[in-house]
């Protein structure tokens, strides 16, 4: 049973009040109060030492992600960061990392714009969990149900970048030093997609963000979807860095390790033209990987045939994962 | 240093986005999305085994119970319950423990009318946070700074209740056999007072539920108001089992121990026919304590002088608490 197994089976209800647009099941839920210009997006994400992040790491480094993933989502439904919760669990009250924490929070707060409105604080091991809230014009969120047979897969950025900056802090690959700083970087601090989220509004007929890897989270939207997938793993955007390390390593960190937070969109052929124009605008770009198909699930080509990643993704209770 | 203060000397900055009209420092968070008929309550809170259940807990009255004192918060506004989001951080995905967490869970849920609407489950210590969300109109939430001088000060319900069934399963007091299952029920379901708090819409000039005791949670109206107030402890809301117990607890429990999640509210006198109109309807009641005095602080009265309770308030990091 995965993570989304556990949710699924025990949590999922049919929503009663008529406000609740979306429920369980999509990056954030939507809620609609009557005469509201904007639906409201709301997420929440937790992370837990020692299972999404080290012991030893940078209290800077531990605020700025947690806001990060829950932003990331936002950035996936296309809409804009407004407010967050924070719940933080704490062995004792630090001052030193609380300010550190707090640095890192607020760096990306203010990036980003998104106001701190709530939160509490308690003992316990630490753990912290934010509540993302987003705003976003009715009809206009991206979900991950709407993807259908011959759109085109494309993802953002760079994928793997994440995975090779856990294994590189493991001393599980070698890299050429100047390397060093942007993997880690892009472990550490991922950057949420909100610009490209939003520039795809009207755009993709689904979208994802990258958080459990491509393999996983395009699953997901395959699911929803009830559609397949064929990608062509040369066209996979890969930076120097993973060149330097991809004969050690093969496609596999870019394909089910997470931790990148790019999005995942699928787009229709006659939009094309805008998708195009909205990238050109987009300093992280666009990348096509192949394309939606009916038969169910997602089919990987290397030039030589079918390619099987040594596995299906980051889960939390069937696989410790790397962390 | 207690939570609160954690959470005001590090986190508090202002708000940027216009839509958020009131941020941290009340029982709720409001955002008001342009042309809604409504604004938007929003809050977080956490339970940790261990620090607020013990390792003994039924998961059904954990799971009850994390969303009782979310939806309490919700109550202190004045809202309508409408959803929430569940992060749920679990040492191993056990069916049967996670059923009986979802029948409490849900068994409040249905009772007050709020939509599960999305989460989170990761591998970790137990610990169990819930982000709730209300409607309320603009302009009438009840806040925590509106309390004024000649205001007259009430709670809900009974006190001290949830603090007899701790002492009862700790075996710190003895009470008859007829008052065990009341006081532990008081203990471990609360009751969140939603139909008390819509009632007191327009009535009430502050309010705040007790989840951390009389003392504390007035405190935080007073401070928020810059006023204080004077109580006759006589006038406390007693049950019969506390009355049973009161020779060998004195007041204490139904003053510093919190978790009854009662309301506490001021109310000011020109509206007292319109509360005793609302209150009449209520079945719980409201209970004239005293009066918001100009003096700053809290002075309790035992009708012999002034009382001065044993300890301040539940504080997770001064002192661990009773739990």
């Amino acid at each position: 049973m995965d993570e989304f197994g556990l949710i699924e089976q025990f949590f999922t209800r049919r929503a009663r009040h008529p406000e609740v647009v979306l429920g369980i099941g999509d990056d954030a839920a939507l809620v609609a109060l009557a005469g509201a210009s904007e639906q409201l997006a709301a997420t929440t994400d937790t992370l837990v030492e020692g299972v999404h992040f080290p012991q030893s790491a940078k209290a800077f480094d531990v605020g700025y992600k947690a806001l990060a993933v829950n932003v990331s989502d936002l950035a996936a439904m296309g809409a804009r960061p407004l407010a967050f919760l924070l719940s933080l669990t704490l062995p004792a009250a630090d001052p030193q990392w609380l300010a550190g924490f707090r640095d890192g929070l607020f760096a990306l707060a203010q990036a980003v714009g998104i106001d701190l409105i709530g939160g509490d604080t308690v003992r316990g091991p630490l753990s912290v969990t934010i509540t993302a809230l987003g705003a976003v014009a009715p009809g206009a969120a991206l979900r991950r149900d709407g993807a259908r047979v011959g759109d085109r897969v494309y993802v953002s950025g760079l994928l793997g970048e994440a995975a090779l900056g856990f294994l590189l802090r493991g001393g599980r690959v070698s890299l050429p030093h100047e390397f060093h700083e942007p993997v880690l970087t892009r472990l550490d601090r991922p950057v949420p997609r909100i610009a490209e989220g939003r520039a795809l509004v009207g755009i993709a007929s689904a979208a994802i963000d990258i958080s459990d890897g491509l393999v996983a989270d395009l699953g997901h939207i395959l699911a929803a979807s009830g559609v397949g997938a064929r990608l062509d793993l040369r066209r996979l955007p890969l930076s120097a860095a993973y060149d330097a390390a991809f004969a050690s390593v093969g496609y596999d960190p870019a394909l089910v390790f997470g931790d990148d937070y790019e999005l995942c969109v699928t787009v229709p052929p006659e939009r094309e033209k805008a998708l195009a124009a909205a990238a050109s605008r987009l300093p992280c770009g666009l990348h096509y990987l192949g394309d939606i198909v009916a038969a169910p699930g997602l089919t990987l080509y290397d030039g030589q045939g079918v390619y099987t990643p040594a596995r299906a993704g980051y889960n939390h209770f069937d696989d410790p994962g790397p962390v």
